[in-house]
C-alpha cells in the first residue's frame, strides 16, 4: 500500500520572527500519524506573496496532503485565501452557507457584523466550505490530481476541532491509509551512546518495517520503535516480541513503555506501595520536589521538603550534626547519609532523599570541582548513596542530578 | 544595504512525527532578529538521505545563511554529517581537535571513550569545526560562493551555546549588517492588552525606524523597542530618550533594561541591600525555590525553604497553628501570613514569602475553585498577602503564581 504524505504549512510572519511558537504544527504530526499519514516535512514562510506561493508549488509535487495553517484573518496582511484563489485559478465570492455561519457567529454573540466580517464569508470558488465551530473563517478543502490542500485558521484551538472534527475523518474517507503502530520504550540512568552499544545486535537484527529511533534529553533516553504494515494486531505482536528481547539487554534502564515521565512512574510506584517520600535538596534548589509536585495528586505520597541552603540552616533545620559538616564538608558521603535520614525522621516518612553537591560556576574547591553532587535514598531497610560527577554548566548540573535523584528512588524502592 | 536571508533547517523523524516540540527554531529566529538576519523560511525533514539532501539544495538558493540543527548523534539514525560531506563533496576523516575534545570531554567525567563517541570527531574535510562547549558533537561551518551552511546539534542547550558564544559572532565576521540596537523593558505584574493600552499613545509617536515588539510569557511581558539605522550612537540616544517618555507611563511594572530575569533582579536587589530570604511554599511545590537558586550566587542571600505540601507537616515542621488551619483551611489569608513570618523566624532571615493554593486539577472547593491561590511578603516593618485567581491547568498555575511572588518581593523589598 501507498504511504500518503503530508506536509505542513504555516504562513505567517509572527513564526519566522521568532514571536510566536508554533504549537499546532506538533499537534497535527502527533494527530496525522495517529491514523497512519506520514508527514514528511513542515515549511513556515512569511506573509509574502512569492513565498506562499512557491511553498504551495513546491509541497504539491511532495506531498500527498498540504494541510495550511494561518494567514486567515480579516486583516489585509493575511494572504493565504486570495493566494489560494490564484494558485487554483478561480474568483473570491461570497458564499451564502459561509455568509449565514459568520452572521449567526456574530449575531449569537450580539454584536454587529462589519464589511470586514462579511468577506470573511468570501471563498474561492474551487474549495468546499469546511465549518469553523468556534470562529468565524471558514476552512477550505481543495482536490486537485488526487491531491489535497485543506486551509485552517492559525488560532490553535480553532484548528483542533477543524481538524478533529472534520478534517480527518474527511482525509479517512479520501485515502487509504497504512497501518502505523508506535512503541517508546524510556530508558533513564545511561547515555546515549552506551544505550546503543547495549542494544546494537538486537537493533541490527530488527526486520526492515520495523524501525527504531534514538529520543534523548537530559537525564533520559527515550526509544522510539515503530512498525509499518498492514494488521495492527500483527504489528502490535511483532513489537511485543521485540520489547521481550530488549529487556535482558537493557531492563535495568527501562523505567516505562509509554508517555509516563520519570516523575510520574515514580508517584505510580509509591501509590501502589503505599509509601511516603521526604526531599532535603541542597544543590538542586528546589529542582527534585518541582518535578514531584508537577504530577497532579502528588499530594497522595509526597509530604514535603527541607532545602537548606546555607550551611548554618543544614544543621539548624535538618539536625546535620556539626562534626560531620565538619570533619567532612557539605558536599560529601556523610553528609548526604545524614540528611536523607534525618529529612526521612522529621517528616515521618517511608522514604527520605538528598542532594548536595557544587552546581557552579562558584564554590569549587581542589578536591571538589563544579560538578561534584552526592545523591542519597533512605528507607528503614537501607540507605544508598551516589557520587556524580557532572558539568560545568549550573543548569544542566541542577537538571541531571534531579534525574538521577528520581532513578534513585525508583532502583531503590522495596520490591 | 543587502539584507541578509536565513533559513533554518531541521532534521529529525521525532519532529516529524510530533514526539519532540522545536523550540529550537523560536529561539533561532528570536537572536538573529536581534542581530538583523531575517529568517525568510524554516523547514523540518525527517531522516532521510533524498529529503535531507534536496533541503539543503532548495535552502542554498533562497538563502545567505542555512542553520541546521539536528541529527548529529552518535547513532545510525543520524545522516546530517555524511550528508553535509557528500553535498560538499568531501570525505569524512577523524578531526585531531575534535578528537581532543571529546576525549577530554569523556576522561573529565572519569568514562571510557568509545568507539562510537570517537567517531563524533569525524568530520567533513570541508569545513571549519565549531567546538562544542557542553557536549560532543561538534559544529561544523561550510562556506560555498558566498554562503554559509551551519551545522549544530539539537539538544536546545547545547545549540544554544554553540549559537551565543561561536555562531553569532562568526556571521557578523562573515556578513556586513546594518546597525540594529535593541533595548528590552521587561515589565511584571501586568497583562499584555493592559499594558498595549497604557503605552498605546507613546508607541504611536514612535518614529518609524523603530520599532515595537510585544514578547509575552508566563507571567510577564517583554517589550522590545528595536532601532535600525547607521549610527550606533545616535540610535543608543534615540532609544534613551523613548524609555525616558515610557517610564511614567509604566515605571511600576518596569523591572528591568536588558537582560536580568526577574529572579536576577531580586537576587542583585537583596545582595545590593545585605538582605537575606526564605521560602514556605506548598501549592508551588519547589518551583519559587528553583528559580531563586537557578541564579549563580544565590546562596549569598538565598538561606533556604521549607515546601510543606502536607497538611500536618504545615503544623509540624513549619509551625502554623491547628486553629488557624481549622477555622481558613490551608488555602487563606491567616494561614499564609503565618507561613511566611514562621518561615522568616524559623530560618532567621530578613524576608520570608510563602504560597499557598490550589494548583488542580483535584483539591478545589465550593468556595475555592482550582486556580485560587495565596501569597504572601514578610519582612520587620510589614507583611503583605495577595490572592490570585488563576487558570484550570496544574503548571500555569504553579508557574505564574511563583512569577507573582518573586514580583511580590521586587515591591516590597524595604527601600
Amino acid at each position: 500500500m501507498k504511504t500518503i504524505l503530508a506536509e505542513l504549512l504555516t504562513i505567517g510572519d509572527e513564526i519566522l520572527y521568532g514571536q510566536i511558537v508554533d504549537t499546532n504544527s506538533q499537534w497535527m504530526s502527533l494527530e496525522l500519524d495517529k491514523v497512519g499519514i506520514k508527514v514528511i516535512r513542515k515549511t513556515s514562510v512569511g506573509d509574502q506573496e512569492n513565498e506562499i506561493l512557491t511553498a504551495f508549488a513546491e509541497a504539491e509535487k511532495r506531498a500527498d496532503i498540504i494541510l495550511i495553517t494561518g494567514g486567515l484573518g480579516p486583516t489585509s496582511d493575511d494572504l493565504t485565501k486570495p493566494l489560494l484563489a490564484k494558485y487554483f485559478n478561480c474568483e473570491l465570492k461570497i458564499n451564502e452557507e459561509a455568509l449565514a455561519e459568520v452572521t449567526d457567529f456574530f449575531v449569537s454573540r450580539g454584536r454587529e457584523l462589519t464589511e470586514i466580517n462579511r468577506q470573511q464569508a468570501a471563498l474561492p470558488t474551487a474549495c468546499i466550505k469546511i465549518t469553523n465551530p468556534i470562529g468565524t473563517a471558514p476552512g477550505m478543502w481543495f482536490e486537485k490530481n488526487g491531491k489535497v490542500f485543506m486551509s485552517m485558521p492559525g488560532v490553535p484551538h480553532e484548528m483542533k476541532k477543524m481538524m478533529t472534527e472534520r478534517v480527518i475523518p474527511k482525509l479517512l474517507e479520501t485515502f487509504q491509509m497504512p497501518v502505523i503502530v508506535h512503541q517508546l520504550i524510556r530508558t533513564a540512568g545511561i547515555g546515549e551512546s552506551f544505550l546503543a552499544e547495549k542494544i546494537a545486535a538486537w537493533e541490527r537484527a530488527l526486520p526492515s518495517h520495523l524501525k527504531l529511533a534514538y529520543l534523548p534529553s537530559l537525564g533520559e533516553v527515550k526509544l522510539r520503535l515503530t512498525a509499518f504494515g498492514e494488521d495492527r494486531a500483527l504489528l502490535k505482536t511483532q513489537i511485543a516480541e521485540q520489547i521481550e528481547k530488549i529487556k535482558p539487554l537493557a531492563g535495568e534502564y527501562i523505567y516505562s513503555l509509554g508517555e509516563d515521565s520519570l516523575e510520574v512512574t515514580i508517584g505510580k510506584l509509591l501509590k501502589e506501595k503505599g509509601l511516603t517520600l521526604a526531599i532535603a535538596e541542597s544543590c538542586t534548589g528546589g529542582y527534585v520536589s518541582h518535578l514531584i509536585t508537577s504530577v497532579p495528586g502528588s499530594s497522595e505520597y509526597f509530604s514535603g521538603s527541607i532545602i537548606p541552603y546555607g550551611y548554618e540552616i543544614k544543621m539548624r533545620q535538618l539536625g546535620v550534626k556539626p562534626e560531620t559538616l565538619e570533619q567532612n564538608g557539605a558536599v560529601s558521603e556523610p553528609t548526604i547519609i545524614e540528611m536523607a535520614s534525618l529529612v526521612r525522621a522529621k517528616f515521618n516518612t517511608d522514604i527520605g532523599v538528598a542532594t548536595s553537591g557544587i552546581a557552579g560556576p562558584g564554590g569549587a574547591t581542589a578536591d571538589k570541582p563544579v560538578g561534584t553532587v552526592w545523591i542519597a535514598y533512605s528507607d528503614k531497610h537501607h540507605t544508598v548513596t551516589k557520587k556524580l560527577q557532572l558539568s560545568k554548566d549550573r543548569m544542566i548540573n541542577i537538571r541531571l542530578s534531579s534525574a538521577a535523584v528520581l532513578n534513585l528512588i525508583r532502583l531503590n524502592l522495596p520490591k
